[in-house]
């Protein structure tokens, strides 16, 4: 959907595309549970235009393979690269198929809700992390991703609420965000960290994004950022005897 | 709260206070996160009635200390047993210290929601277990005690939901289940997670409790259950090295 053009033109012109990781409000705790870049071999999972995975580069990775099923998004990855430290391949997340012990840092941003089939994914990223490999991920929370109506309505006492129904129904939710028809993929959070668990990581941490006071004073609008949280940040590190 | 006459009167009549554990429709998942007893230390944390010691012991566990800050549960629960491996104490959990190296399990259900500082709790749960030692808990789910209006409405598209709001904003919330002005503290999920990460456990389970197909064809009064977790349950050992 990343490929529709009205989808991709929406997307292309939100801050985080056009300014990059600084622009994204949840990355200074995403960044903060990354290991030190610097000689690792990174995989970056739904990387999208590429942000990422230049700034794995510039922090001293030793290679980079972003992954992203949008063309139109790897055009754009690769036009703003000449880094030989750093390959893109089109593949789609639900069916990539990793070297075994090719990778000692897997990363994704907000791409695991589109998927089918997590804990394939997960799987497949504990092989092709070595012993002691790391896995760090954000996704939407599954307080944002489960209601059929994802947006907030005036609650009992006037205060804004946001609807949850259906969370351990699990499965696709179309949206309009951006576009029309956008699907997704409900999950709990149990089934987040239950596929991490099974797939062989020990959970390293787990954090829930909302504006600090700082990011509230400078985006008021942010409010409601507060009241449910809209990101769910994991990570994990692959266990020295799989499971 | 637990000892004010009416409150108890009714919190005493619930099925799971006449019928026991089989009556808690959380507890087979609970079950499947313990170890096998035979042979364990145990200590369960807000024991009220007893119900869960006595289980332990019938199980096999060398002793099991109960503690609540319930008197008038634990009278109930002492004239209940004249099995010798079970102690009774009386004790605020916000306040309790427990001996290193004490225990093997620690059990807690739905008791640490009541908590001021649970940090403080599972630090010293960690010092109290060996190596290797296991902690099983049952919280109210963060969905559960989040909302300023705990209860469900009537959504968008007519359906009902529960209406969050306040999710990032620990703390007091006073709601009238049972008796008016029960006092509990809210938490997030990372904050469980990362309270149990940081005092030393590894997480081994994370489940989020709805009715099964089979309690719902017994209990279809349990829908609700379904639409937003009611009980978050927890499991982690304790890591070799303390954190």
């Amino acid at each position: 959907m990343y490929d529709d053009p009205g989808f991709f033109a929406e997307y292309a012109n939100m801050p985080r595309s056009v300014q990059g990781l600084d622009a994204a409000p949840e990355w200074p705790v995403l960044r903060a549970m990354l290991p030190p870049l610097a000689g690792l071999r990174v995989v970056d999972l739904g990387c999208g235009f590429g942000w990422f995975s230049r700034w794995a580069a510039a922090e001293g990775a030793a290679s980079v393979l972003g992954l992203d099923v949008s063309q139109r998004m790897l055009e754009v990855a690769v036009r703003e690269t000449a880094d030989p430290r750093i390959t893109y391949r089109r593949a789609d997340l639900d069916a990539v198929e990793l070297d075994a012990g090719a990778f000692d840092l897997a990363y994704s941003s907000l791409a695991l809700h589109y998927l089918v089939d997590v804990d394939r994914l997960l799987a497949g990223v504990r092989t092709a992390l070595g012993p002691g490999g790391v896995l760090v991920a954000s996704v939407e929370h599954p307080i944002y991703t489960a209601p059929s109506d994802p947006a907030f309505v005036s609650g009992p006492s006037g205060r804004p609420v946001w609807p949850v129904d259906r969370y351990l129904d699990r499965g696709r939710r179309v949206t309009d965000w951006l576009a029309p028809g956008v699907v997704k993929y409900h999950r709990t959070l149990s089934d987040y960290v239950g596929g991490l668990l099974a797939a062989g990581f020990t959970l390293t941490a787990l954090e829930e994004w909302g504006p600090t006071d700082e990011q509230l004073a400078e985006h008021p609008e942010w409010a409601g950022e507060r009241e449910r949280p809209l990101f769910l940040l994991l990570s994990g590190v692959a266990a020295t005897v799989a499971a």
